[in-house]
């Protein structure tokens, strides 16, 4: 196994397993199944909610029983936002996905569980699962649907899976080298003094390096030091009739 | 400002922002900003759509122009998924839900920009943005809806404001001590010795350690140490005709 099985317990609507197969798939997760579905499988309404993620729709398994779609699992998740009087340990997405990521590693196969849209997971369902998942919600105002619930662990898993730089620059354009910045610093500042800009030979360092600092602060690429070159000397450049 | 204004631009049905609202307050967040919404505001299916998050509907504020819902912010995120060819960085949900951290904490007004549904946002408007907030998403399959993709944003943004602890008991119920283990331990091992489970001296001390380390595995409540002593001490008596 490479990926976490999602489990969905007698879900309701066509739909809703049609967007959690949506969700899934996003986030890189295909492995679904289905315990007692109400209205049968397969359903037609789930398909157009899938919104191509119908490869996951076809590949789906149904149980009757819970207990035959956990069979074959060691690690198994129960995704509930109730208390339960149950001497469990409760867990964040961050750290389910953590978790399951161990367990891959090791070989092992691990479930994620959701229950009805209408009321969860029952109490018997929650008792076969290892660890309870808990989506930290505003406690205010907790309404996450079923497809939500889905896609916050999903997007946990991918993200640890993949490993996204967290800041990266959009563009090829590479960074202006410090020579070029030079440049640029000298370009600028030569203009400012046949300006008279600077009010002081005392002052000027102090102006100067506040100059620097913003240049340097704007991260600026190779071409935009030549954008700015440019500029710079149009603007210096002494009027027609001068 | 405590938290991050969404902005969505141009939005096209009334139920994209009833779920945008629902995605919000779930995640604590309840400033929305609406820029130009194609059927007017308000839109009769938004409230349907909110399941509760009315307020988040009521205070919603609309402008004509991005130009004016961005007016008071100091950090502007755009969230796209396609390649822009704008010298822009680009970040994760979790790097921009920490930059927006920091600039709340300076007393800054950050917004998050979300476009139409059917194209996103366009070139001008993320040219008004200082970064672009992209969802990392499976490459063969990139399907995320507005709301959904909210939902990941304001999921990063309350994970850090809650900072709600990875792994936790669900119940009240205390760990068992070092002293009530330990005399489980004993307890097990006497009954043991009484029907001579044990081989011989040289290999009890290894069976012994490796009893002690499956019930230290086992996290027990104190109360399921009482449950344990009490089967075993039934278990170890001896059959009523013995």
């Amino acid at each position: 196994m490479t990926q976490p099985v999602i489990i969905l317990a007698r879900p309701q609507l066509g739909e809703n397993i049609g967007k959690t197969a949506r969700a899934m798939l996003n986030f890189g997760l295909t492995e679904l199944r289905l315990v007692n579905p109400r209205d049968g499988w397969p359903n037609p309404a789930a398909g157009p909610a899938a919104a191509g993620a119908d490869p996951v729709l076809a590949e789906a398994k149904v149980f009757d029983r819970l207990e035959d779609a956990i069979a074959d699992c060691t690690r198994v998740y129960a995704a509930t936002v109730r208390k339960r009087d149950m001497p469990k340990p409760v867990v964040t997405p961050e750290r389910a996905a953590q978790e399951v990521h161990t367990a891959l590693a090791q070989g092992a196969c691990a479930a994620v569980l959701f229950g009805s849209e209408r009321a969860g997971l029952d109490n018997e369902e929650v008792a076969l699962a290892d660890t309870i998942l808990t989506v930290p919600v505003n406690p205010a105002f907790g309404s996450l649907n079923l497809a939500q619930a889905v896609i916050v662990f999903a997007y946990e898993w991918f993200k640890q899976a993949t490993d996204t730089p967290a800041h990266q620059s959009y563009t090829d354009l590479p960074l202006a080298s410090k020579e070029e910045l030079q440049g640029l610093y000298e370009q600028v500042e030569a203009a400012l003094d046949e300006k008279a800009y600077f009010r002081s030979i005392d002052r000027r360092a102090t102006q100067v390096r506040a100059l620097r600092s913003l240049w340097q602060n704007c991260g600026l690429s190779a071409q935009e030091v030549q954008t700015l070159r440019g500029m710079i000397k149009s603007l210096a450049r002494p009027h027609r009739d001068d």
